[in-house]
C-alpha cells in the first residue's frame, strides 16, 4: 500500500541556522523559505536525488508544531510521509487493521496541496506517520 | 555532498509486532529479521520504492539502541542515513565547517558492510545523522 517516501520532517528552532548546516556541512541542495500560513509552519525544502527533507518551523501563534518544539527545543525529526494511491482506501485498511487515523479520519489539504492524514505515533513505534495521496 | 536519503532507523520495542504493522497495516514489502551480533542489533528492512526503512531491535548485554529504548520505551526514530561518495572527504569537510563527528573520527564498518560515521544530533536538529560510504 504505502509507495514512496515522500519526506522526512525535521521541527528546526532556527530555520536560517539549519539551511546553513544542510548547504554548507553537508553540501545538499536547500531551497528558499516559504511561508504556508495556513498551515501555520514556514517550510525549507532540502532536495536529495531520491525523496525530500522538509524542515519545518513554527509560523504564527497556533503552529501545529510549537509544542513539539516547546518539548524538544533543539529540535527533531517530527513526522515522515508516505505516498499513497488513494487515501481513502488507505484509511479504510488502516483502521480496519487496527491503526488510529488522526482527528475525524476526513483528509485534509496538506502542505503540498494534496489530500492527507496523519496516523497515531502510538500504533506505529513513536513514528508519526504522514500518508500523502499521489 | 550528501546523496541519497539510504534509510531510516526505527527502535521497536516489539519487532514481531512492527513487523506486523508495516506489513498488514501498511502493506509494505517486509524482510526476514537478521541478526546482526557483532553491531548489537537484530534488523528488519522495509524496502519502500525509493528508499528503506530499518527496524531495529536490540541484541544481546550492550546493543547501541538499549539507552535510547530505556528513554523512549515505545520506540522512535533513531537516526536518518545519508550516502556519500567519499567517507574522508565528508568527515573533514563537516569538521572543517564545525560539526561534531562521534567517536575518534575513524569510520568503523556499519551494518551493511560499509564505511559509516556518525554526526552529534546537537549540530543538526536533534536529529542523529549517519554517513555511508557507497
Amino acid at each position: 500500500m504505502i509507495g514512496r517516501l515522500n519526506h522526512i520532517a525535521i521541527a528546526v528552532p532556527d530555520l536560517a541556522a539549519s539551511c546553513r548546516q544542510y548547504t554548507q556541512m553537508l553540501g545538499a541542495d536547500v531551497g528558499d523559505a516559504q511561508d504556508l500560513p495556513e498551515h501555520g509552519v514556514t517550510v525549507v525544502f532540502v532536495t536529495l536525488p531520491n525523496t525530500k527533507v522538509e524542515l519545518l518551523h513554527p509560523l504564527g501563534e497556533a503552529s501545529p508544531i510549537a509544542g513539539f518544539l516547546e518539548k524538544s527545543p533543539g529540535g527533531g525529526i517530527h513526522h515522515v510521509c508516505y505516498e499513497v494511491e488513494d487515501i481513502l482506501a488507505a484509511r479504510d485498511r488502516l483502521t480496519e487493521e487496527g491503526a488510529r487515523v488522526l482527528g475525524d479520519g476526513t483528509p485534509r489539504t496538506g502542505a503540498h496541496g494534496k489530500p492527507v492524514l496523519f496516523l497515531h505515533p502510538k500504533d506505529f513505534d513513536g513514528c508519526l506517520i504522514e500518508l500523502e495521496q499521489v
